[in-house]
């Protein structure tokens, strides 16, 4: 399906202030960007450059004054989620070398405590997917999805322990409890068609059977309509954007995301 | 400066064709991409790559019938370009390990068959820009300048035997000379606004005084509006699109280079 | 100075056992490895990477039986360490693309929860080197150094609350707080002559004044004598090993720094 | 099969010389290096970096006088190539984003000039490695192998019209032809165990049927014995040393391999 993505921020901005932004998407095997906008009001210098992992990165100094930041991108992106039930497991010396950092514990993925959890919640599944979609399934079921966004990050320890959570609450404990198996798993920042209140997402990504595949718990079931702004180990990776120097906040902040008729060779398509 | 840049392929496909591309300008600290829009027509399924020099890569298989590329952006770029005469040389022990490729020889710049005459155009120059700025000089003077393209890609040694060139030979016969100076050079293609006739471009950089700097022999005189799409060591690794399989050729070919008011939300906004 | 180090591992190993090794010292500016060596005995087929943060990475699966791994090398390290009072702090917009990663909060180093402590401990101090350097004092005066290795790594918040901790607890708090303040702060893990006891040691780097600088709370005086192994944002990026299935347990496990005359052909030649 | 290298470099140099050296092995899947010394006489301040295509490189600046190089190595190495008589050429489409470069005309292998010839060489056998088995052959049957150094480089085309060459050139025709069919091929530099005269060594690796296989048309029969330092596009790319500003030749320059017995705390151990 073809996808118009939009996220607008507005700032007032005291003193010159140092932005890292992660707002555009790339284009890859799973998604094309056709059409993108990335505006800055009044425009400031800014420099892009491509993270650890893989994510395009701008960086700028706000001026004092209204400051806003405008993206848009029409994108093709799959109509429904790739499943793989029976999807093995893939041992740890099979593993790419790009996959290795996705299984160590990370700021808000205390892999390293939540073992034997993992095992209790998978126990008698076949190594692999159906492990990561049983816990994608316990998710669902033991922790409550609350949308909207959580003041401060929280650990997967943590939401565990309050046994609901924010989109990328659940991802974290999701991403903890894979990694916890040996599963390399990374998180995942985009956009969701569909996704109710409308809001920038999170979810999860989990690589067994020799490629990643999509999870998330914050939705009855997997759909299509998901656009990746940027992955990493956890919130800590990717932000949509890290803010430096006194706290600003946004005085408004939009997002939306709808479909779009293909464009194409019919000449009646306006842009 | 704000540009609108635009480059337009259309093709009749006999068979699958796979086809690398190199058409995705990106944002840096010396120009920001604010819109873009790159279609495929009829959409094909594509991947995206980063190569070695930190361009963004286009894969695809062109599917046959009749297959169109349009890719338009617009971008803030320079009025005017930065010129250092007098910038030192950089003694080779002093390059960042990231310019060192960009001493050697390649495809078309046979550098190491170049000192002798690289020492005798620059001689009584001062070590660095200004032995660059001979160089270039020495271009306009020396090697003809002949819009267009040439059918196949000659090297900086047949240029000089030549004693003309299109833009790409004027740059590998720059970036030759500088290299065998021990000065790091590169090639660049893109787009430059005001050329006539209008086409895609090349020109070339060189690392002096602590950073590339742009020069372009084909122009009497520097000046603003030059958009990157891609750096390499010389026009092998820029090819805007590089296609595979039984040759195909453009029945359409067409680019475009203007000035647009500054975008933002208040249309007497100047820049 | 030039230094030996030996690293020698004994394991009993049950069933094929993956391991993740981070064993060998890489050369760069500030460390020359001369010589060097690592066994596997009995050997088995190991492949090597490079991680996201420059590290040399070896992989290979244990065989069932006794299984030693021995390294040594021999390293020209720097006599005294740098240290530089007054070297400023770099503004966020000012750092290198590739220092940005660390400053955010990682596994062990929550730094988005010590920026009102960090700020207390380096009141009145410049900003930059001399902040790390109050931060480092703080961290000898308050936080308890028990050499030797804990079962489990805790986190700088826990450290914290416990007021002591082994060599890589103290580290983590020292980066929290760096971090804390937007000053870039990173893990090493390797080895220092005239450690007691001896064994793998950590310590850290702050980015203030242009470079990385070494810090290191557990010792009372900072000196000469440090041979990196590796780096990352915390100890989850720089285990020496990590070995994933069933808990293998070293039976043996040794290490040596010692002085070493200056190799040469000349025994005579002093360094 | 274990082997002990060795490469000496002895010179007399006139004034601070900068070098960048390529004569480190790296690890990987195919070889193991258990040993290795690398040692400056007089020791002079070196970095090392990671070039585009994986090589470890040494930069220093030689102090006037003598000045030697000296290493060595233990390396565990295949008994014999792997060969693939049947394995399947890889479209374009499906090749891994990092051969692409490899596919390119470079300095010394301009590939654009060579794919009718390749096709007459190739006239009949299947797609991929029969191809290139083919045109080692040819290269053995009609390019005479005159070991030893040439003065200066020669590319693909000059190679083909002599009729003759040292080991790297036949390697460059070997890649041109290679390329010219669209399969990858690379340039690699090491030792070869036996190789008469001793020196250090040049060959080539195609990627058919999914990964880099090797050839070498220098010698009659494909054997074990190879240990790679580098990997490049060409000559150009993999030079042992690139030293600038006058020339320095060395004075004293000896390779050696031999076998060695496997090492282990066992003399009896058999490998």
């Amino acid at each position: 399906m073809w996808l118009q993505t939009r996220c607008d921020f507005e700032f007032e901005i005291a003193e010159p202030t140092p932005f890292v932004l992660m707002l555009r998407p790339r284009s890859g095997p799973l998604q094309w960007v056709a059409r993108e906008e990335y505006r800055l009001t009044p425009h400031a210098p800014v420099s892009e450059f491509v993270d650890v992992y893989g994510n395009l990165c701008q960086r700028l100094i706000a001026p004092p004054g209204p400051f806003s930041i405008h993206t848009s991108a029409e994108v093709k992106t799959a109509d429904a989620l790739d499943r793989a039930p029976g999807a093995p497991f893939v041992e740890v010396q099979a593993l790419p070398d790009a996959t290795l950092g996705y299984l160590l514990p990370s700021r808000y993925c205390e892999s390293d405590r939540f073992n034997q959890m993992a095992c209790e919640i998978t126990a008698g599944r076949a190594l692999g997917y159906d492990q990561v979609a049983a816990i994608e399934q316990w998710l669902r079921a033991r922790i409550q999805y609350i949308p909207g966004s959580s003041d401060i990050p929280i650990s997967a320890v943590e939401v565990n322990q309050r046994g609901q959570g924010v989109c990328r609450d659940l991802a974290h404990l999701g991403i903890a409890l894979c990694r916890s198996l040996s599963i390399p798993a990374r998180m995942v920042v985009g956009y969701l068609h569909g996704l109710e209140p409308m809001d920038m997402h999170a979810w999860f990504e989990a690589f067994v059977g020799g490629r990643w595949y999509t999870f998330d718990a914050t939705q009855t079931e997997l759909r299509g309509g998901y656009v990746v702004v940027g992955y990493g180990r956890d919130a800590a990776d990717v932000a949509i954007y890290t803010q430096f120097g006194l706290p600003v906040f946004p005085i408004r902040y939009e997002v939306d995301v709808h479909r779009i008729t293909p464009p194409g060779p019919n000449p009646a398509t306006t842009d």
